[in-house]
């Protein structure tokens, strides 16, 4: 019963899932000038917080009951994330909307492959592409797509499916498989993968971005028939996501 | 341990089961007015909804606690879906409601029975019936019955009862008869199938319609003696509906 | 790894559980004139209801937080049902009241004794005491007891415990002895099975009426050490209520 | 597969705990005549309800946000307890409180240790010593002492721990030697034993009382070392209160 | 079936996590005085409670909608952390937040290490470095670092994995383990280790501080490879803190 190698990971960005209901009674009943305030503010709200220099906001309309927008914080440190969430609440659209939920993680890469095994290696020779590689996954810039899917996830630790009782060598190999369904789906579909241990109730938060749907709805579906999610997965709540560009708040609140 | 085979796919209409509770007691204390506004609002809503060109939209009296209204809207975009449930935000009959639950999800067929292999293999001769079959699958017209059954549901992934670790030949034979299940029931039972991996909390929504709905009871009753539910399935909630058409709005808030 | 026999069921009438919150505060604040309202109005919708010609309905107080009233219907058809759950909210009293949870289900008798399998064998002989017997189980008559449990319960679909997947015969005797224990219990405590696959989150709701609630607790408790329920059950949330004629409705609100 | 025999149980005083939170919020704003109302209406309901002649009440501040107040009420019957509750909602003081949780069970011994066997046994001769300590578990006094916890809690009836498959002297043994952890702490942890099977949503409630909680927490932890708890007990959430005086409300109420 | 050893255990201070969410809409509406008079009286509130003889007291900004705020209290007494729990709602902060919710629990420390085996038995020599040892788990200080991590645990008590059932050898070589994991971050990560069985809901609540949030991350990541966390963990809801002084209140709610 021994103690199970850990991968070495790197952190970059964290991340903010700001889970949002819009109070649709209080908007209805609004008159035209806290409208307009609401609108303003909101704008540049989200406009400066997509213009900021480190990391990224970008603001989705969220289908069904479970929230209506996601507004999604990257930022250098917690701080900056924890300035950013409080700040929303001292604009006027705040006063139309309610937390629905949240997620805080941190863009994360894992030593389990073996370029990413290079990384940590320091007596490993230095390799450019390795690091562009690697800063894409630790400062991923927002891709420009249509739709969003975040859901967080952990992996099983039962008896019969425990991924953290499974051998370094095994996980790579199963990570290393799960890579390879992803990699088909290249210029399809986009993920953020974050970590969230000690810091929010699953172990990662997954962000995926495509502008087809059924690209996302496909490559979860092939990734689930592999091991690595069959048999480790474990899934939180997903939200699926529109994206707006702040601009278009009007538009979205005009139903 | 080697992943195993997806079923090939084929989306189709977009679906949104949106579900509502009336506020009785913003009801009861309205004026006159503000109910016939609402009333007014409402039906315009739904029959504009269901005129639409591409998809329909239908309004259920929904039976308990859970729910008063369930709006199911089939639409050929997610950008069609998140409009048609934000504008219902906009109109007066809103304002009497509450959003109690949702679902969102694709209108599915699966590579999974003979004939759908042969709908998914570019080399088949091209089949007017299987493709009228496809279509009836993937652009589903909302039956005309009295009820309504709805629920999500996903497949297990426990050690020993794993969907997504069985040999695809095997997950085919179940597919092929839990169908046989509900041939038996056709002329009774119509189902709409739409998956949502990576879409919402399930991995599909079934809706079933009947006009006894003692057939749907004894259809999922059979099913659930059958593997594929006895072993493999996981179900969500179950919400259990009754039709009426939109001009019967005022009926159905007049209790 | 085949289908299970289901049994023959027989489906009589539609049952709601409807479980309301009194709100205390609103009902401290009202005046006299809408009190006296509520309470004509209340009792009036009650003494109606308990006076159909098909189907009853009662009302029970409940202890604890759950909920303070059970309104129990029996309907022969869904539709009368839905309309008796909604003319509820038209009445006065419904302003004082908040859904806290409800069950639908329809009351259903299966084939699994002998006595039922005759009922269903087309070929027996019409038995004039079964078919009282049948009929006492699918068009039940509230008892004029002091006190009801309801619980909704599911069988469980485990792979050492997978009542689905047991053959018939197992099933057969396992329900045989359990209605045993039942029938020690003739006299002190009465019974109403309702199905609700399709219909409701479990798979039946049970409701059982004493004068002496311990008579309840002890016939449970047997039933708990007999393999139909150590085994194969699961059990939803219990509701304890103490029946009350609609015109001790208003002694009901004084405290 | 056999129907287990179970314990024979004999039933006492019906006990209500009943959880409250504080509308801090109402009791800040609320002008102090209305305070002083509140004060002297609950000062009088409990001094009232501890003054009973059959059964008690107490009041308890609970730590934490899962309540503020428990009253716990022990009476003949499940009627005076229904009346108790409904009454608390007659006087001022609710108008500032809101009901968080509760639990509805009734003091119980069973016939699993010798002693007791011998109570149930209709040809034992007549102990004074066993009939006195049967009527302290079956009509408790509340103790004088300064701290409670109470949780509620249920066998398993898993596979592989299955509390109602065992023979009846297997759970004899277990009973008998988790008592004996009990006796340990006599003079300074009591408990109250109620059963709640078909009565609520667990099988039993438990209560004790220390004047040290560390007493309780200790007794607690050797219990679950014991296999009676590690592997049959099923628990739910827990509440731990101090004690006060109907007295000292107004100090409570004044932080 | 035997009962297992149960570790020695000592307790020390009372501790209460109390994690409230800020009433964003009512701190938007309020007047400048109304701000102003909560501000004072929080700060105050704050800085008197840190200030106390005995215990300490903290706050912290939390990330996510789980909670706005995290208030934590050490204190010689449960009735000192009942009084300050409710102290808080008697001053006009109170009146801006709504409670999400708490833990109770105690500083712990028990005897599965030899060193603390040696504290617990009467016979060893008096130790003075075991002494303050022992003495910083029980009366522990806060450290003054920028964040937090809060987490209530339980061991698991399942067939295959349960602690509870693990002879005391067997655990305190796992506990040893453990504690080497913690060991490596010694002057990054610091703990305090609390109780609660009995007392709340889990077993144990774990205050991780630290000055960087990924080290939090990557200590938990390790342990979770460990068969002390990956077989027998299981783990509550997490909380995620940014400390701030009392006087930091204003800028706090400023957004």
């Amino acid at each position: 019963m021994d103690r199970r190698e850990p991968p070495r990971t790197e952190e970059g960005l964290y991340v903010l899932h700001d889970l949002r209901r819009v109070d649709w009674d209080a908007w209805r009943d609004a008159g035209e000038r806290d409208r307009e305030a609401a609108i303003e503010e909101g704008v540049e709200y989200l406009e400066t917080h997509a213009d900021i220099e480190q990391g990224d906001t970008a603001v989705f309309s969220v289908l069904g009951h479970k929230a209506d927008l996601l507004i999604l914080h990257l930022r250098p440190t917690l701080e900056a994330l924890d300035r950013a969430e409080r700040e929303f609440e001292g604009c006027a659209l705040a006063e139309f909307t309610d937390r629905a939920s949240s997620y805080v993680s941190v863009a994360e890469a894992s030593g389990y492959t073996e370029a990413a095994a290079d990384y940590f290696d320091p007596d490993a020779e230095a390799d450019p592409g390795l690091q562009r590689y690697m800063d894409s996954r630790l400062h991923p810039e927002l891709p420009d797509t249509e739709f969003v899917s975040f859901y967080p996830m952990s992996k099983r630790r039962d008896p019969e499916y425990n991924w953290y009782d499974l051998p370094f060598e095994e996980r790579r190999e199963l990570m290393a498989a799960h890579g390879d369904i992803g990699r088909e789906y290249a210029g399809k579909v986009t993920q953020i993968i974050s970590g969230s241990i000690g810091i929010d109730d699953h172990e990662w938060g997954v962000t995926l971005f495509a502008d087809d749907m059924t690209d996302i709805k496909r490559l979860l579906t092939e990734m689930r028939f592999d091991p690595s999610s069959s048999r480790y997965a474990e899934f939180g709540r997903f939200y699926t996501g529109r994206r707006f560009a702040p601009s278009q708040l009007e538009a979205f609140l005009a139903g």
